[in-house]
């Protein structure tokens, strides 16, 4: 949409506990939002096993093609958080423990608590920077591109936090949302054709099924406002020829939880 | 942990407004718990655009390596609905219009209003089966190993259901949590030598923050309830040896939001 490279960022998702079902991810719909209001779209997103090899290969598949990567899960102190030698195997280095991470250790827990599992939470690939952990000390840690965060959700957004302040987006997406009732296939030509007259904005459809009834919220995006205004402009006259009033909001809608 | 091949699936996501944050997915969680209780273990998700390169490298990653794989989304009747093309291409065929799926929209709508858009839904590859939709008519279709159904999660969960008589599954995965409130860095060390030495039962950590106040659940998995019994009970020694009383629930614990 702009002469410049696109800024992109991946999300892998670590833990066996989110592909039983067990936990719903909270992490992913925060991440998106904080980027893109950054300018910094986030293009896919896994959720793999605490399985070293699977990390492995998201990690490297994706670190490969992004701007940035995050990972969530699997840093804590228990056999099953392996993500930190994971990272280091990825990245071709040894795992070290870090001094300034065991001082922050050391820092947080009461004398006798800090045992040898928890010192393992000072380990990280050698070249690795910290990403400070506001909530319970025990860092994250960046190397290169890859920036690897709690699973927690309270944890993971206090060191969203200070990363955010560090990396370098791009042209903040805007967006706006076209709502009515009307099945999106009744709309889905004139949609087409206003697309296709719209190369430089993304218009998405997201239809909704509530009380028997159909209806659809038209997402509009794009980083130039006059012509998103265009495109919505388009989009309402659409809605109004097949007899309905158009509820037009600003920006992404709240958080759809789409339970149907 | 049998003898015989683990039965696996995988779960591509498409949809742009998953990535941006607008609409949060609830059918990872369903189709998981589903799966799970058919002995079929759900190992790795995905999450990709609308867009037809990103489709294809995700399902024939996936479909090559996993006894099921599902897709929801992007099956409707607007341009940004491309999932059946892209379907085709991952196999190497040509889309079709299929006459029984026709039949079934024409049963659907009012005369009139099955329009252009709305028939491109009675597209599958050549060689697809159809998926029953009994909300709104418009099939999913399978392809070989690969289920593609819809994203509204209404419309995926009746599709689902049809669905599940067919898979062939393995020995349910059984499970039993244990919960405490005591930081998972106290257990850690007790905890990773119980894992050694029940290398057939699987054991994770899933630490919680509320109130500020560390608690854990420690899920155990297995398909053999002797075994998992076993390894439970080792768990809840653990637990009292530091003072404090297990709580130990069957199955796995009802769906944590993880909202932090």
């Amino acid at each position: 949409m702009t002469a410049a490279e696109p800024v992109t960022a991946a999300l892998v998702i670590i833990g066996n506990e989110i592909l039983s079902g067990r936990t719903r991810d909270a992490n992913l719909p925060h991440l998106a939002r904080e980027l893109n209001e950054r300018g910094i779209r986030l293009v896919e997103a896994r959720v793999v096993s605490d399985d070293e090899g699977a990390i492995i290969e998201a990690v490297n598949a994706l670190r490969a093609r992004c701007t940035y990567v995050f990972t969530t899960g699997g840093i804590g102190p228990t056999h099953d958080d392996i993500t930190a030698e994971a990272i280091a195997k990825a990245f071709g280095v040894t795992l070290m423990r870090d001094a300034e991470a065991v001082r922050r250790l050391e820092s947080h827990y009461e004398p006798g608590q800090l045992n040898a599992a928890r010192l393992r939470m000072a380990d990280v690939p050698e070249g690795a920077a910290l990403v400070d952990n506001p909530v319970s000390r025990a860092p994250g840690f960046r190397m290169e591109n890859v920036y690897v965060l709690a699973g927690v959700p309270t944890i993971m957004r206090a060191m969203l936090d200070g990363v955010l302040l560090e990396l370098v987006g791009g042209r903040p997406l805007l967006s706006r949302t076209v709502t009515c009732w009307l099945g999106e296939g009744t709309l889905a030509e004139g949609l087409g054709q206003i697309q296709e007259r719209h190369p430089d904005v993304s218009i998405g459809s997201y239809p909704h099924f509530r009380a028997g009834r159909f209806g659809v919220s038209l997402v509009l995006r794009a980083d130039d406002p006059w012509l998103l205004g265009a495109a919505t402009e388009d989009v309402a006259v659409l809605v109004r020829s097949h007899g309905e009033e158009p509820q037009v909001t600003e920006g992404e809608p709240p958080l759809a939880d789409d339970a149907g």
